[in-house]
């Protein structure tokens, strides 16, 4: 069966985009710890980021990067934490996340967006994608 | 003032390393979230991840794989969790988290080890660099 995240990816689930590349796409989080929290997954369906094949591995870090680039001009806030955890969907994904604080970075904590909130600032990452 | 960071990978401070090159240093986190915790930084003295040049950044990524392939060999665990923060020491460093559960990927969760214990995951993980 496919994980929610291939779901995603060929749009049988909606997703706020960000970006996307052959390999590689990037949506909001949907419950997000900050506003402009952003998830990028390998299009291949791998469980374990060191699993990944070296190729497909450093690709997703530079595919990352840029997004991060884009993220850090769209969404004003002190650096952008970076974590892959992976414990609950076995899809490799980067989180990709604006910190304030601390708190940005610990998954108990979440913010609620509206659907304007997420359209917003998705446009404005993909914007300033370079 | 170097950091704290430049002060280790110059041997001023002591630390257990586990992997150096010529650009990137990797060793124990003194204060662990599990058994291997370590931290891989750019010897170059950069605050933030994503104001790395992207060589050094990509460098820095290839680095961290080969250490989190030797570090799954030498700790048992579920897999390695990838975390960049960076709000406390101002040197690029990506944390390498051998997770058990999700309470490994939470920066309040410490562990005690002893030094006879670092030393030897020390050891171990070095061991297993390819």
């Amino acid at each position: 069966m496919s994980s929610i995240f291939t779901k995603i990816i060929n749009g049988e689930i909606p997703s706020y985009k960000v970006a996307e590349d052959e390999n590689f796409f990037a949506f909001l989080d949907i419950n997000p710890n900050a506003k402009g929290h952003t998830l990028v997954v390998p299009k291949k369906e791998v469980n374990k980021l060191f699993d990944l094949d070296e190729a497909t591995y450093n690709g997703l870090m530079s595919f990352s990067r840029k997004v991060a680039l884009a993220l850090e001009k769209a969404v004003p806030c002190k650096r952008i934490g970076v974590s892959v955890i992976g414990l609950e969907v076995p899809h490799v994904h980067v989180h990709l996340i604006p910190l304030h604080s601390m708190q940005n970075i610990d998954f108990k904590h979440k913010v609620s967006l509206t659907k304007e909130e997420f359209e917003e600032t998705a446009k404005s990452i993909a914007e300033n994608i370079q």
